[in-house]
């Protein structure tokens, strides 16, 4: 199995080019799930990549229709009952490239500059998905795969993976597996390897202020009536304290306490204060600061309008302002407990000169797994193979609906890692792949491949 | 003299129809001044209004370029010199009609439903156009104007009149005319003829706040940087106090009280709480209790923020937010220190964890006129004439540019008086023009012309 491994690697090596001109192909598919009108996109995506996974060889290779935007299912099952199985899961879907004029080039017209690969999804997601193709086509084409593996690479993460539950329900068997390997959350640095064992989950609505019946001259009511754009700024500035800390009644109380241990991870891993004012750019870091920035981001809830809008014009008191609040959420609380909370204090504060409802409220819980299964096992020794050194792990901040879901649907857990690094801008304008950085993400797939196969300890 | 009064009043009675004809076509043209794009129909409304005005017949028309939208000018100077001069003032943009699903229907495909006539315009300011043009015109056909008469119709009121400073200044000769009748403020009822003795200035600025450099995934910087949503919710939250009172440093303090005959005359007025109630159509009024509601319209500055935004996106911290500011300003308050006072309460209020700027301040000085002056008083005959009661007199919370420009320009006063009614939703969608009034007002402005021509003390 050695000389596979060997050959596999070196397969890796020679295909990198071929490979990286099928990423640029992919990412020139701009299948943003945010936009109805991108229907035909998600469609030309889902088609690239299934045809793809096709001439891996894969076995079997769908596109699963869903309520929402297709999934598209391969597997390879050549390995045998007594092998492990492994999924690895991916999303062909894009955060919209929106404010345009922000970006250096076309987003979807992929541009490389010495290291760097330039385009919406290089790192998020398509990047990871053509690592983890490239990884196990090495394999399969250097004495077969050494053991079973799936591909479910859905099109809706970027919204939710709203459709994705019901899929999940509906092929229970198709997608049993012994756990999934999802490569969509990163790594802390160049040369820091990670794993994650923590998720935030995410509650985010609308919430609507409406005041006059119709938008009303401006000198005409200035003065008069309540602004619905003021009363919506009131409530928002009202939702943290001067601490930075959320006020919504009970929202600390149900989350799980970082341990000792956590923290004391946490705080040699290299972000500290100044790596946060670097990334973001900010004058100075902001928070609840009763913990650490990396503590605030990994395991602490946080609330952020993301979005807001009210009024077109010049000289007129708009009818309505609109506010999109997202929550991130940490163990153990849950979306309907914050939204509840949501709801009770707005009731308690929303003033009496206007109307207000919440829309489009959804969410799931964050998750946590096991460091110590045989998962992440191989995955640790594989990313030391290649980098040298073991992985740190860490929580993200980040949130995979899909995470939550395989665990609550099939029962299986995540093994969540990722080669994209924390400048790629990724959901930002000039999101890029540091492409040295991704060739060793594949050579590192390549291990995985094998050290399931043949655990250290029976080696 | 009252032989060519009558057959004035009777001309503008048969010509109603095809003058109302001709309103339809005016309303078709979507003279919107605060889209560059759409110079062309700028040009078009321009084009149209000097046609009509030739043909009333003028004895000069012209169209005049500006650094801006073109100025429309016409004169019939036969009274001679002994007579007085009035110059009737118009403009021929818009507002836009955005958001345009709010309309029931085409804003530019004006409807007529019983008394009412639907189209952006109809009331704000082409009908009052319209108005004005019929009477001069059925005086003109009826033995001749008895006065001289200029008409100045701009295209950039709706965008604070920028470019007319310039054009008043270069053409002060053409434009010397004992006052100016500007018919852009409506009448307080149906029943309630109005000649308005006061205007609100305006002061407008954009207000940006910047956080992070580039937009940032809110699940890997949520809790650590501060939103500049956030951070601009809590700046406009800031701006009022409890009572709905503007807290910028001095803000009041060059107010001009409110005289014990104005507040007598305020509380008269059909404007309580009940009138604004159902205008407005929120559940319960805002604003400094100090002042009953007509009093802080008329006589009490206010600060709104009529447009807001930040954000595009579910997942992402937005680099920016921003807010469009207007102060609507009363005497003696000036652009210059409401400026200053914003600046002042921004420099002690951003929180240092992001950055801000002003951006496009500007403004125009709030205006009262004289309630004694001859053409206050010609009018105010002229309304008793055809509403059968004196008209009531008000300062309107609203703000015209071109009243101060002209009063500091050229030395002369706007008598402001106008037929549109406080439910046309001028600037708002499903804008509307009541056509009996606009009726009477045709014939007021008739007699008008004949007051000014043979005052009651010499008849």
């Amino acid at each position: 199995m050695e000389d596979a491994r060997r050959e596999a690697l070196d397969y890796a090596d020679r295909n990198r080019e071929a490979t990286l001109a099928q990423l640029v192909e992919f990412l020139g598919i701009p299948s943003v799930s945010q936009r109805p009108a991108d229907r035909e996109n998600i469609r030309r995506a889902a088609e690239w990549i299934a045809s793809r996974l096709e001439s891996v060889p894969t076995a079997r290779t769908e596109i699963v229709s869903t309520d929402g935007n297709p999934v598209v299912y391969a597997e390879s099952l050549e390995a045998g009952e007594s092998a492990p199985t492994v999924m690895f899961y991916g999303h062909y879907d894009v955060q919209s490239a929106a404010p345009l004029d922000a970006w250096d080039n076309d987003p979807y017209e992929p541009v490389t500059s010495g290291d760097e690969l330039y385009a919406r999804g290089a790192s998020d997601n398509k990047g990871m998905i053509m690592a983890c193709v490239a990884a196990v086509e090495a394999a399969a084409r250097s004495g077969g795969l050494p053991i079973n593996v799936k591909f479910m690479i859905e099109g809706e993460e970027e919204i939710g993976s709203v459709s994705l539950p019901s899929f999940l329900s509906a092929h229970r068997e198709m997608l049993s597996c012994d756990f999934v390997l999802n490569p969509d959350v990163g790594m802390l640095g160049k040369e820091l390897p990670t794993i994650f064992y923590g998720l935030r989950g995410m509650f985010s609505c609308r919430l609507k202020i409406r005041g006059p019946s119709q938008d009303l001259h401006s000198g005409g009511f200035g003065g008069i009536v309540r602004n619905p754009i003021h009363a919506l700024c009131e409530l928002v500035a009202g939702l943290h304290d001067d601490e930075g800390r959320v006020v919504l009644p009970g929202f600390y109380e149900s989350v799980r306490p970082l341990t000792d241990e956590e923290r004391a991870v946490m705080a040699s891993l290299p972000l500290d204060e100044e790596s946060y004012l670097r990334q973001s750019g900010v004058p100075e870091l902001w928070g609840d600061s009763d913990f650490a920035p990396v503590e605030r981001a990994g395991g602490r809830p946080a609330l952020d309008v993301v979005c807001m809008e009210g009024g077109t014009r010049k000289a007129a008191i708009p009818s309505e302002a609109e506010a999109l609040l997202t929550i991130r959420l940490v163990p153990d609380q849950t979306p309907a407990e914050v939204h509840a909370q949501l709801v009770s204090h707005l009731k308690s504060h929303v003033p009496s000169s206007v109307r207000w409802n919440l829309e489009d409220c959804e969410g799931f819980p964050a998750s946590i797994t096991d460091r110590d299964a045989p998962g992440v096992k191989a995955l640790a020794r594989s990313l030391e193979a290649v980098w040298g050194r073991p992985p740190v792990y860490h929580r993200s901040g980040g949130s995979i609906a899909a995470v939550g879901q395989l665990q609550e649907t099939l029962g299986v857990d995540s093994v969540l890692t990722g080669f994209s690094l924390p400048d790629d801008r990724i959901h930002g304008p000039n999101e890029k792949l540091h492409l040295p950085t991704w060739s060793r993400g594949v050579k590192a797939l390549v291990h995985f491949l094998y050290e399931l196969a043949e655990p250290a300890a029976s080696r």
